[in-house]
């Protein structure tokens, strides 16, 4: 029985953790939509006390003991119990893999690579921050490895791993070919497609914030989201933080474009109610955390791209839009709403892609990176390589590195293997939503009143409510009867763009 | 030296400690002022996990052997690092006086106590509390005589030590005993004389909320308070928390009455700027923390009321709040608002009262909770105790307990021996504000322009910068040349009030 004395132990030790993690992920969260920025300095050391007694749970003595100990009883027939052991064991070997000084080390210049990137970034001067980056990319290198070694992976596996479980790279580097190959193919299909199409026009606005930001509420509320157990606020970045019972999301807003603040407020909502619905539980125990980063992205997607970029749903929301900002009615009817939200379009910064081209995107990101952490490619040649990248998957050419190589935070800050998770997001996504619309009843009427309950319902049920019990490609399999197939999301784009 | 490596060993500890408890200042902060409803028991656990990992930061055995080594070694001639071995030395002596599962006990009796004690006061139903907190007593009892034999103190003045140190039950009882004469002659006195001025008229309002706000910040700013390390935002009681470097106000907000928000924020104000202004060098060090409670509410109160309610000040204010509110400038003008803000007037709640009653509220507060920790007062007795005390001070008698001994909500969540503090701060800074207004030239003419910068300088350099290297009456005595002297507070009420 894995209810034994030491699986209570360690499911009290890791309740700890997770709860010090809670602390960590508000502060996290005040730091970006709160904190005034005199309290920035005092907020980091805060944050790395929190990491550090974290890691020293995770690394006592008597985890390892304990996880010996439960390991050594017959398994549970209940499989929670049992992934919950598995789970601790892999989150232990992660924490003890990595020798302290180099975790240290990495903390050091992962900051101080993130500030001067700042500055390399508003001046557009790669070789300002390329010291740093070296640094960091060295430090990664060695983590990898030592990480590698812990978890029997490749090194650039095991930085993956911390994002997403149970996806390699040989895995990701065929389903990003395979993309690469539809794009090369289809991406020009779709521009002639769209050529030919009446030009959709933005709604001239202004919008006014306040108005912007009850209907972000509305709109997030009406989705699933309950105000009893969230927030919504601004930050620089919208993103989802906080903790399963009290949500933060967060938008930004511009006086001039009122997608911009819904279409993130749809995306965050999305991925909070992926945490809103994780088992109780099981809560505060690996078992009951998120399935990764993937699955959390596609849970952000199926929202935003998959339900809220439909006619039915774009019908309600042009009708609120109309409602609440006035203006030429024509502007909010769904012709044009769907030919201005749903365009493909190529370009040389990520975050504003369109669906079609931003997988684009992550592949380059996903060879320059496994290539920088494998050696294969020096952070001097970033740029060059960078520039060769888009070039050869968009044919543009960036005008200086800004909207190049230094447009991500991510590896300037030690995140390599993150990138990935997007896309795999993004097909998840479609795989969802194709076995999603065969099975719930009534779907599209439902979201031609902007009411998601029933898709909401649904991913309840099929993945926020298993948690972490399952894989990434168990789950999908459990949900869809099938591992990742991204051939749906090819279809999807197809039905979407090309048909 | 007191700087050799044992003692660095502590430094860092504390350092440690401090940082833990900045996170749960900034979590506190947001359960008050943030976080949604559905948040509360997990940032329960959140806070207690904090209060455990840094209670276990102080009582870990190396922290004796530390401590010993430290102290062996030949004192500093530096006044700041001896007082901070001191000071180290004391806070280990608290954390481990009190055995852990005595702790644990009073923290769920506290908060199970806290809990009912919310359904009591709505139901004005003492008898629903009683045996809870008689459990909180019970508990605290243990606590306060483990504590006196830790600290080589009787039980109530090692409660009290936990909130100001350098002051005793003995001296407050001495300093109250003579208030409560000064009260019994002069209370019907200036209610005499009151009685015989016009009457004041309250502004009728309405005021817009986001004026309020906007004038707050205004006067916040202008008394001293910094935005790039404060925020104001708002909470069902006003309250300053945060860290030195990110000082975080809130006050509430009355439509039709605009003091309330105005005069909180401008006491917490005083708050925020003792925070702000402690000495940098020795930040997260014992030494450079508040030098307790009483000191605190001086640093609010010298402001709000030495300050801000002369009739300099309010003929500012009055004029900043004609401008943003409009209405009869004569409800404005200072013979108005120094009647309305200046005005005693007895009565049953403490938080309403006037700073000449208020006193008379913590006296009665002093004397049960004495009472209670001594085992004098039982619980059951203490409805009537209380009616009976209020009658004598004030000649009044509570309706219900709601309004009588179920008002406050400290006893309820097992704080025994705050309330002192107030008075003494109120003591304290009629003391510190006699003494700046003699050594500061031009502070009248300054304070009717609305700017407080001369006293919060004089009080930067004589009260904040020493953080707590010196205790309460040598702190005092330091910058007013005695130590705590009941009687300026006297001739300060009487030259305001009487004459």
């Amino acid at each position: 029985m894995k209810n034994s004395y030491p699986y209570d132990r360690l499911l009290k030790r890791f309740e700890r953790v997770a709860t010090i993690n809670e602390c960590a992920s508000v502060l996290g969260w005040d730091a970006a939509a709160m904190m005034p920025v005199g309290g920035g300095a005092a907020r980091g050391d805060q944050l790395a006390i929190l990491a550090g007694l974290a890691h020293a749970q995770l690394t006592a003595p008597e985890v390892a003991d304990d996880l010996a100990a439960a390991e050594a009883l017959p398994a549970s027939p209940d499989p929670w119990p049992a992934a919950n052991l598995r789970l601790m064991r892999h989150a232990h070997m992660r924490a003890t893999a990595v020798p302290a000084d180099l975790i240290e080390a990495q903390a050091r210049a992962n900051s101080k690579c993130e500030k001067v990137w700042r500055e390399a970034k508003s001046a557009a001067n790669f070789s300002l921050v390329r010291p740093h980056l070296t640094e960091v990319v060295k430090l990664v290198q060695q983590q990898a490895v030592a990480l590698g070694e812990g978890l029997g992976m490749s090194p650039y596996d095991a930085l993956m791993d911390g994002y997403q479980q149970g996806i390699g790279a040989s895995d990701v580097a065929s389903i990003f070919g395979a993309y690469e190959n539809f794009l090369a193919e289809n991406l020009p299909l779709a521009e002639q497609r769209q050529a030919k199409q009446q030009a959709p026009v933005k709604p001239p606005g202004p919008f006014p914030i306040a108005t912007q930001e009850t209907l972000c509420r509305r709109v997030a509320q009406r989705i699933g989201l309950d105000f009893d157990h969230a927030r919504l606020d601004r930050s620089a970045h919208p993103f989802s933080g906080g903790t399963p019972t009290d949500v933060r999301i967060t938008t930004r807003y511009d006086l001039a474009d009122c997608s911009q603040s819904i279409m993130a407020v749809i995306h965050e909502t999305g991925h909070a109610l992926y945490e809103r619905g994780l088992p109780r539980a099981h809560a505060r125990q690996p078992v009951g955390e998120a399935a990764g980063m993937g699955i959390h992205e596609s849970q952000s997607l199926i929202v935003e791209m998959q339900a809220c970029r439909t006619d039915e749903y774009l019908d309600w929301l042009g009708r609120s839009l109309h409602a609440a900002f006035g203006g030429d009615p024509k502007h909010y009817e769904v012709e044009n709403l769907s030919r201005l939200w749903r365009r493909v379009e190529r370009g040389l910064i990520r975050v504003e892609a369109d669906e079609m081209t931003y997988p684009a995107h992550v592949i380059m990101r996903f060879r320059l990176e496994r290539a920088m952490v494998s050696g294969n490619l020096s952070v001097a040649d970033l740029p060059g390589a960078w520039n060769a990248a888009i070039k050869d998957l968009m044919g543009l050419t960036p005008p200086n590195d800004a909207v190049g190589c230094l447009q991500d935070i991510h590896w300037y800050d030690g995140a390599f293997g993150y990138f990935p998770s997007y896309t795999l997001g993004a097909m998840a996504a479609a795989q969802l939503m194709a076995v999603a619309a065969r099975q719930i009843q009534g779907l599209k009427t439902a979201m031609g009143l902007g009411d998601l309950s029933p898709l909401i319902n649904w991913l309840k049920a099929n993945v926020h409510a298993h948690g972490s019990v399952m894989g990434f490609n168990e789950l999908l399999t459990a949900a869809t009867g099938k591992p990742l197939d991204p051939t749906d999301f090819q279809a999807h784009l197809r039905a979407r763009y090309l048909s």
